[in-house]
């Protein structure tokens, strides 16, 4: 495998720095045979550059030209052969399956924003025909449609190293909005970076886009340039509370304030109502035990607390629990520093005097030890910190509270999630259904008897939620809607028909469907 | 008129304070007859408590209910009577026949967003059914539908005491969205704001709306309290570029950071193109003038700047355009703080070396002079900030440039703005057509043939654009996409019928257009 660990800076390759990082073998912490140039400030500051200059002309081609190009993406990185899957496996210690199902999801995803270009819908079209007659003054033509707000960040993810990385959700959706993307390559997968950029990249020249539309840069440090670069209009980032925050107070301070949408820390509650655990108890541990340890722990939606209401149904759950997680086999985490972050929850947990630990091997060597431990209800009533921070890896809590009227006052408690479950039978859902209006001002997702882990990519699908879940609980990094956060509205008073973008032409020649005089119609006009 | 001068909290009256404000004759100066209770910061918390807890139950009331509640307040407002109108005018000192028409407006506002709800588009419903046979993993029942986001807070406007004010369009737009209301009621027209608020009070008890759901204070510096509130999660803002980047830093520094609208500074720059001026350059500089000194220049959307290239029909043109400027007549501003920063922007334009005066009597008195400017095109091109940052009130400066290319130099120099305009024949238009993606990038609305004051309330409107025009270019402040800002998704995963809120439940009980599987619906399912 040929890598240069070259920068991508407007189509071509640059390594200006004599700094060179290094890509490590997860598993046996051996470095891998390439090196990767740190960006100088230069070079990310040229990357926003080469975005700015792209974003013109890639803002003005079709939707219908950009979802080939999104298509050809797709495929490019279909054809990753194999020798790709063994290199990311060496590099985040994640199993083959897992990735060839994770690859398929990002090219199943770039497929998903191409269609929505087809569809059209993201462009909001809608038109307010004159009214010359009208009294006391005529109401002129006025005509609005979104486009993409400019250049995009994107923060590459530790915990997907293709979907939530280069081509990945935020890449997609920058992508389909018409947006050129700088992205920042994680540290912990340089090498699968690159190969998923040269895919880019190679996509870039078939489809004859312009050489800025996407660029990335490798290294420490370098994100600020980046996120302060006045080409830069949005960042999308997904990661720990601490950096998301970091970027967002970075972005707010910029002398023209710019959105970041940063997925950051959420520990996703479960609620196990009394009749489910009386009737299946034994199922739900196994499930929720195999959710917990899924992966290593290391999703966004990994459920880190459960609560139940006290009863003998939840202390025999707690013990099947307990047996499950104690039997679950450690995983190789992401990289070093994963692990060392997972230890130190634990030390956390362990020193904590209204925690107990319930089971699990003590930590040691290189692999991560799922763990459980229960908690006082009063540390979510009171909003103790600790709590709803969320442990990256496969570790969950244990909330017994004594009745309905203290169960909803830790759900009260809770900070913003990306997720909370409800895990019950029919008589539970009835009686407890006053919780689902808490729920709704707590998580961005909510589930009915399911496990909050496989988030999947489509129209309706939310991952997103009120903060530390995200810093804008008005976008989702998954499915659909997250082009959403790159469009800005346009409206056009009095344009004549030939300067119009397409699709408010009269004649509606992208036959998308628009809110004419409000009304919904795929007609042309006149 | 029985004007109590208490702040509005939780559905009741409070004057806590022994602090009293007063309200002026815009006119002669004279304190009028009634004060108002400075809100403590403990009342301004209490109003922001009582928008919290008025959240849950008014956010659960069917659309349909909310278009009711906004109906009736138009109703309110409409029954308004000739006092309120006498008392408007003297507080403003706006003529009658803008104060009817801008209350038709406001009026006609809350009506258009209870159509909005009633067309149940702004719900953004979608659907993905199950697939269970789906391999490798079936899909779960996913749906998504956009609620509000919690209790907004808004800042009354100067200069449009009834429609960017208590019962205006940021008030509207999170009403509509089921987003309980914290007003601040502008210190320029504090018996207007109690007028209004009394019109809404009324409205709330005859749709027995929950009492928290619209809130008032008065007060110098108690904007802070609420904008640091914990159950505010959003604000929305029309005023000074120092005012809003002040709320808007404040937000970002919160505990929890939360998404500020702010509609601040925008120069709406005019592109005279030379076709134009040659053929019709007289009646441009008549509608330029009275666009200029319309409402006193009062408008966001004045026109700050006119662009032209150098010729003998320009060098015409503002002979014709100085003479209308210095022909008409002095107004009275809004209040004395407001002429105070007029007179103030005019000595720095005066003393600028770059800008010449060409037209306007010299400022005195108590009225605003128009006056008439003009500047080297190099102040734009290197983006110098006086010219960047809007005067507010009867003042216009032209820019001469030598050639298309310094056109585009000086555009590409503007920061962002409301509204960017061309004035041209066809010719004209055909020749500068490649202005036009310069120009989306700058700004919210692109006119053609039309002046920028004057902004339609409607489905199609963009009243915003890139900072620093206004905080948030994904945002518009005026028009039915207003509402969005206020509004964030949720995903149902796997939820039973009954549990479903209305809008994505099988039967389609509000018979609204859904995104099913990819396709736009309005059927039930099954």
């Amino acid at each position: 495998m040929n890598l240069t660990g070259q920068n991508f800076i407007h189509g071509e390759r640059s390594g200006e720095s004599r700094e060179m990082l290094v890509s490590y073998d997860a598993h046996s912490g051996e470095a891998l045979p390439w090196s990767f140039h740190q960006a100088s400030s230069e070079e990310a500051a040229a990357a926003c550059v080469a975005a700015g200059q792209a974003f013109d002309a890639y803002q003005a081609t079709p939707p219908h030209q950009r979802a080939r190009f999104l298509d050809n993406i797709a495929d490019e990185l279909d054809a990753l052969d194999d020798e790709f899957i063994r290199l990311v496996m060496r590099e985040t210690a994640l199993p083959e399956g897992r990735i060839r199902g994770e690859r398929a999801r990002t090219s199943g995803q770039m497929r998903l924003f191409a269609s929505v270009l087809r569809r059209g819908d993201y462009l909001g079209a809608r038109i307010d025909l004159a009214l010359n007659d009208r009294k006391p003054l005529p109401r002129p033509d006025l005509r609005q449609m979104k486009r993409g707000v400019g250049p995009v960040a994107v923060f590459g993810a530790s915990n997907f190293p293709l979907a939530f990385s280069t081509a990945g959700g935020d890449t997609a959706a920058a992508l389909a909005a018409g947006c050129p993307v700088v992205m920042k390559a994680h540290s912990g997968h340089m090498a699968t970076a690159e190969c998923v950029a040269l895919a880019i990249s190679r996509a870039v020249s078939k489809s004859a886009m312009p050489a800025g539309v996407f660029n990335m840069i490798f290294g420490a440090g370098i994100g600020e340039v980046v996120v302060r670069h006045p080409a830069i209009q949005a960042v999308g980032f997904t990661g720990s509370l601490k950096g998301g925050r970091a970027l967002c107070d970075m972005a707010a301070a910029r002398p023209q304030p710019i959105p970041v949408f940063a997925e950051m820390s959420s520990i996703n509650p479960m609620i196990l109502l009394p009749d489910a655990l009386q009737n299946r108890g034994e199922q739900i541990a196994r499930e929720l035990s195999e959710s917990v340890v899924m992966g290593c722990g290391q999703f966004c939606t990994n459920p880190g607390i459960f609560i139940a209401i006290r009863s003998a149904a939840f202390s025999q759950f707690l013990q099947t629990m307990a047996s499950y997680i104690a039997q679950s086999a450690p995983q190789t985490m992401l990289n070093k520093g994963v692990l060392s972050s997972y230890e130190k929850g634990l030390n956390q947990l362990h020193h904590h005097p209204a925690l107990s630990h319930l089971a699990g091997a003590p930590q040691k060597g290189d692999q991560a030890y799922p763990q459980l431990f229960k908690a006082q209800a009063s540390l979510l009533i009171d909003g103790d910190a600790l709590l709803q921070e969320e442990v990256f890896g496969p570790v969950t809590i244990a909330i017994e509270v004594d009745d309905q009227q203290q169960l909803t006052q830790a759900l009260g408690g809770l900070r913003g999630q990306l997720t909370a479950t409800l895990i019950g039978e029919p008589e539970d859902l009835h009686h407890f259904s006053t919780l689902v209006p808490l729920l709704e001002q707590k998580a961005g997702r909510l589930l009915i008897n399911g496990y909050p882990t496989g988030v999947e990519v489509s129209d309706a699908m939310v991952h997103g939620g009120p903060y530390p879940a995200t810093s804008d609980a008005r976008g989702t990094s998954v499915g659909t809607l997250a082009i959403d956060r790159f469009l800005r509205p346009v409206c056009y008073q009095n344009y004549p028909d030939a300067l119009l973008p397409d699709p408010l032409k009269n004649a509606n020649p992208l036959h998308i469907t628009r809110l004419v005089n409000g009304a919904w119609s795929d007609a042309a006009l006149e």
